[in-house]
Parts: structure tokens; sequence; C-alpha cells
């Protein structure tokens, strides 16, 4: 029977694309539904640096850091995940023979999302309020649109752009968007990819990997991780409660199978 | 009856986004199919400058001029043209309640071309060889594709960029793929949007426009004009032996309903 198979493929995290790739085309020949869902922090930062508009900051008070996105940032982002890695994506991709299809949360209202009114950002120890922050939370993702591309053969390549109740582009988190998509679909597997094995309880050592973790354990987790993968925790426990069968966060960065591989049990899976 | 109208409007021209967009939603609200197909040369250029890799142009012997592509030049094209003037050329149709659709010729393989494997240049009066330009000239449009997205809704926003038989992405001349594209749907008008009246006989004198252009005068009209026009008047030609029905050179930059005064006849018309 077919799968649904949605995966989360890194911006910052170093994943390797041309693995990943052949996985895909592999996935698609056995007839399961692929989407990804690409990152782009690390092209935004470097295209930000190039044009004299480095990415800035924020910490929020509850310990998650993410891009202050003003109007420009917002451009230079649309630029780096839009217009690179979502074009050389879709490029790759066919280069192995799957018809790929890019699009971000713009396009026929894929992904629409709720601007946040004010950020709370921690600056010296004193908490800010930043208002011109373009990005957002995804309140519902447009899944007949995505079962209009699959009934015309078309594999999704979903860039972390939202649109807003009035229309503007937002910067949205990635695994979050994936998350979305993947309850929305009722997907039977969420794969959150990352250049580790998988979450590990004595961060960096490989043997630490905790191989399985049960829902009501996942509130601990999120407290024992940092930076990036409590992104990822979180999202894999949306995606749970959005319907998702089961969540891996695996490694991405591996030439070796990587989605054969995570498929296989490599990595940390939750479920309910 | 539904109309298809097929609109290229610029990038270096200096068109008006946003009285255009209006437009777009009052032909749709009617009931037309309408695709846009964008260009972005200008923002290509600043893009090059800014990431300090500045755009480097190819006279051809026959006197045309276009962008040298290297690989990294594709990169710089398919961040502005994809990145940035796309997605907020959707942003904007969305804002006026379009439900637009932002997608390459990689996406589904909209667009596959030839990639030209050495581009003649004139250089100091010599002609040189040039053979690492990612640059093509498009042979098929995927029509069904474009079908799929009208069924779905969708109103199809084209960048410029094609995909070659060996799946790289290639810059093509934005005018020529729109001909293209209202070839391959049969489009009962072409719009070609510049940021002048019309073709010129004495050009900039807007008194000396040109009306109307029979097909046997085309190639007399082609010798006439200069640069950029004589790509769309080339687009005009290939659109009509391509089975379109009218082709319309118009003026993209006026504040005052630019479609609807060009499908009234404003601007110079091209027909069988």
């Amino acid at each position: 029977m077919t799968k649904t198979i949605v995966i989360k493929l890194g911006g910052a995290e170093g994943v390797q694309f041309d693995p990943i790739c052949q996985d895909v085309a592999e996935l698609v020949s056995q007839g399961e539904r692929v989407v990804l869902v690409h990152g782009g922090s690390n092209e935004a930062n470097l295209l930000g640096d190039a044009v004299g508009y480095p990415a800035k900051f924020i910490s929020s008070p509850s310990g998650y850091t993410s891009r202050y996105t003003d109007a420009k940032t917002m451009e230079v982002f649309a630029m780096a995940v839009n217009g690179k890695i979502n074009t050389f994506l879709v490029q790759s991709l066919q280069k192995v023979g799957v018809n790929a299809f890019g699009l971000c949360g713009l396009d026929g209202r894929l992904m629409q999302a709720t601007r946040k009114e004010s950020v709370k950002s921690i600056e010296n120890g004193k908490i800010r309020l930043i208002r011109d922050d373009f990005t957002g939370k995804i309140d519902t993702v447009n899944t007949a649109l995505l079962e209009g591309l699959f009934q015309l053969g078309l594999v999704p390549v979903v860039a972390p752009i939202a649109i807003s109740q009035q229309s503007d582009a937002l910067n949205v988190d990635a695994d979050r968007a994936a998350a979305m998509i993947a309850g929305a679909l009722q997907a039977d597997v969420l794969m959150l990819l990352t250049a580790v094995p998988g979450i590990l309880r004595n961060f960096p050592d490989p043997a630490s990997l905790i191989a399985k973790v049960a829902y009501n354990e996942i509130d601990t987790v999120i407290n024992l991780v940092e930076g990036r993968m409590k992104k990822k925790v979180l999202g894999a426990k949306e995606a749970l409660d959005g319907g998702v069968k089961q969540v891996i966060i695996a490694d991405g960065s591996t030439q070796n199978q990587p989605l054969v591989q995570a498929l296989a049990g490599h990595g940390t899976m939750f479920c309910k």
C-alpha cells in the first residue's frame, strides 16, 4: 500500500542532498508519495553577508532562537530559500528522474500562517518587543493543492515561507512546516533529517543515541536537547498530535542511503 | 467564452506590477485563463553587483545581446528571478485575490530547452566561442501541467528558467518563453508589456506608434527596432507561427489599467 512520507532536509546542518535525492527516486519508483520540505538558514546567512545585510537573531524568553525577519531580510530569505535552495534541489531531483515541483506557502496559499504581532527578544537580560518581524506560525495546509500535485504525478518540494491572512510572505520554521504538512496529509512517516544520528542523551556521543521516544516522554526530551533540536522535537510532537503515525529524527549527512537507513530504524523514532 | 491570455511583464523595463496585478484580478474574475511570465534581468544585474559577481553580456554576430550565464551567474539569476521577482509577484497577486502559483521550467519540466553548446560572442570585432553558458532555446512546453494547474484554480506565474535534456537549469529569454507558452496553449492573446506605447517608427516619438503589423511585415519591423524590442518582435512572430491568434506589444508602465487598455487596442497588434 502506498505510504505518504514527508521529509525535512536541512539548511544549516550540512545535510548531503545527492544521496537523499537518490533515495527519493527509489521511494518514488516504489510508488510512495513523497513531499520534501527544506530549510535554508545557512544560505540565507551567507547571502545576507554577501549583500551587506547580515542576519540578526532573536533569543526568546523560552529559549528558542529565530531569525529576525524585517522586510529586507524577508527578501534575502526568499532569494536564498526559494531562489537558490529550492531551485537547485528541484534540479538535483530532476537529474535522478524525480518529477520534482518546487513551491512555497504563497503558491496557491499552500501554507497559511498567522503573523506574530510582536516577538519577544531577550537583549542584555531585558525583554524587548519587536513588531516588524515577518515570521509566523502555520495554521493550515492546503491539502487539496498537494493532492492535486500528486494527481499530476509531481513530487512537491516545499520552501519554508508561508502566507499571512494579509497575504504577506512569512518566514516559518521548516521543521514545524514539515510537521504541519505531514499532519495535514495524515502521513505515515515524518522524517526530520539532521547531521547527527538522532537524539543523543550525551551530545555529541553517538553511543548515547535514544532509539525510541514514547509520546509521554517528549516533554522530558525537549528539555534535554538544545538549539535546533528543540524545534525538531517540538515538530515531532505536533506531527503526532496531528495524526502522523511515526516521526523519525535521523542522520541526513551520511552518503549511504540516508532515507532507507532511517526507515529501517536508524535514528530516533517517535510514536504514540 | 473563456479566453486564454498570456502576459509577459518586464524585468528591465520599469513595468509597474501593481496596476497589472489589479487588471489580472479583473480578467480572472471574468473567467479568463491567465498565465503570467516575467523577466528579471534588472534584478539579476543588481544582485550580481551586490554579491560582487556583476553580469556580463554577449553580443551575437546577428545583433542580439544576451546574458553570459556561467554556473555562478545561473545561481544569481535563479535567486533574482525565482527568489525575488517570482515570490513577490505571487505575493502581490495574492494580495488582490488572485490565486497565483509561481513556477519555473524546472518544476514538473514545464519548459524543456536545448542548451546552446556554444555561443558566439563578438569581442573587439572578433568572434569568440563560449562553451560554459547555461542558456537555451525552449523546445517544448508541458501543456498538460499548465492545464492541471488551471483545473486546480491556479494562475501560473512563470520565471524564465527552463530545463535542459540533462536537467540543468537554463536561462531563457522571457519574451520568447511567453511566446512558446502562448503557442502551446493556443492562446487567444499574447501580451508583451514594455515601457513604451508599442513599436515606434521613430523611437522615442509616441506619435510614431505602429498600431498594426501584418504577418508579412514582421521581418521589416524586426530590422526597424533595436535591443530588447527585437526579441519581442521575434517572440510575436514565433507565437503567431505557433497558432496564437493575436499578439499585442503594449505599455506596461502606465498606472491606468495597462491590460484593459492593451486589450482595447492600445499598442502594436500583430495577427496573421
